[in-house]
């Protein structure tokens, strides 16, 4: 086979965590990629991987891409800022081997790529240099609402997506502000959630979803969910649609 | 084989048009149903249908559900109301009319089923009296992003989706208060759109994109867009993640 060109950058949503909820062409790009890439912790093999691990092939490169400790260091901080956007490059820069080498890079995403996903910083840094075609994915949120059988906006509806991380106050607003709403990245935020739900009237409508579409997966109202832990792959739903019919 | 138990409702999505963005899932639901079900303008075999023309199998009823024609009717008037709520009446009894005899009904929803979709029309009808199950699929919105290689959301960003049929002055003081935005249903609303984004400062970042993709898909700059004309199947996306690093 030539290998005077490029290889093609594939961006791949692999969905919130069933594997059935791929894409027939996140499938296809798996199938075609020569380097199978994704993100995760020191020392373990990360959730994407795990997600699409029966389309491995053998013979496939795999190009784990771990990210530094640095969950000690705040989020403001440089040092933390400093640190993770070297890691970015030092990625771009291994996954950029490959492609210039001629071999297709499928990167894995968790949901969808560029929905907080972090393939958006391997795109902005490689997407002008290679051919690059980014697969969407089934968000988190459509497989959490989904398996909850939850409608959640009809008609005229607003919704907003909400990342756990902001400020309470702010919160609380947006959540008085909106038809529906989706509050990503609870984990240790949910005492906060609970509190910015309950100040804008919308706790009674809440769901909790927690590992959405995989084996664990569980949905409770979070008025009856008793304890304030949460794991990472965790969402809380807010339905709008009020009228339901 | 037994007909003693009812059949199962599958409420498929179908993602925003190419065949390629179903589910495995969708795929293998479609393959189990015994009718096909799907929301259709009178005299047109509709969107969602084209999308899984070829997992067709022969002998599968078909079960297209023709909307009324009100179009000419205002949405507010109480005529449209009373006509809208009677054809889901009808829909959902020509549904479990199947159901009950035990056949496996596959309700096609464009995008994803639980997101502005009228699958759910028939979801609150049918779920509490037949074994239902939704299956997500790819939303308008994240083929239109992945496909114009836009990053939407990162970090703490809020999104908001909005409906292009909202207020002139509520959707500028939405789009000045949002990392992130789409607009879905533009059609006609395009006028104001582009007025409620100038009005907010948010034009110049604005892309347009129709009929995401299909075939003769189309993403621009909004502001490279010199006509207001835009079909049914539009959306502006306004990205977030301002820092892109
Ligand atoms: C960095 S974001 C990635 C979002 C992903 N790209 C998507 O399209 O949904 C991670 C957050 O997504 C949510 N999440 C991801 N997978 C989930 C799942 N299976 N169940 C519930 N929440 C999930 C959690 O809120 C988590 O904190
Ligand atoms: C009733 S909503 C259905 C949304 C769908 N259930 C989803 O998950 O995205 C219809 C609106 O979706 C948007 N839409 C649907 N398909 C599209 C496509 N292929 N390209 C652009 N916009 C699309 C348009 O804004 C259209 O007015």
């Amino acid at each position: 086979m030539s290998r005077l060109s490029t290889g093609r950058l594939y961006g791949v949503g692999t969905g919130p965590g069933d594997p059935e909820l791929l894409t027939l062409k996140a499938v296809r790009a798996i199938g075609e990629a020569d380097v199978l890439a994704y993100f995760a912790k020191a020392g373990r093999s990360g959730n994407g991987r795990a997600i699409v691990e029966g389309l491995l092939k053998p013979g496939m490169v795999e190009l784990p891409l771990y990210y530094p400790v640095t969950v000690e260091i705040d989020k403001e901080h440089d040092d933390y800022k400093t640190q993770i956007t070297a890691f970015y490059d030092a990625s771009a820069a291994a996954v950029a081997e490959h492609l210039a080498a001629g071999r297709t890079v499928a990167v894995l995403s968790e949901g969808d790529p560029m929905f907080y996903g972090s393939y958006m910083h391997l795109h902005v840094r490689l997407s002008d240099r290679f051919p690059t075609e980014v697969i969407p994915g089934i968000t988190a949120m459509s497989g959490c609402w989904s398996l909850s059988g939850l409608p959640i906006v009809q008609g005229d509806d607003v919704l907003s997506v909400l990342p756990g991380t902001m400020g309470e106050g702010e919160m609380s607003r947006r959540l008085a502000d909106t038809q529906a709403a989706v509050i990503m990245k609870v984990g240790r935020n949910l005492p906060k959630i609970r509190r910015a739900l309950s100040a804008s009237g919308r706790l009674v409508e809440a769901i909790y979803v927690e590992r959405g579409t995989m084996p664990e997966s569980r949905a409770v109202r979070l008025s009856e969910k008793l304890d304030d832990s949460a794991p990472y792959f965790s969402l809380v739903l807010v339905p709008g649609w009020s009228g339901r019919s």
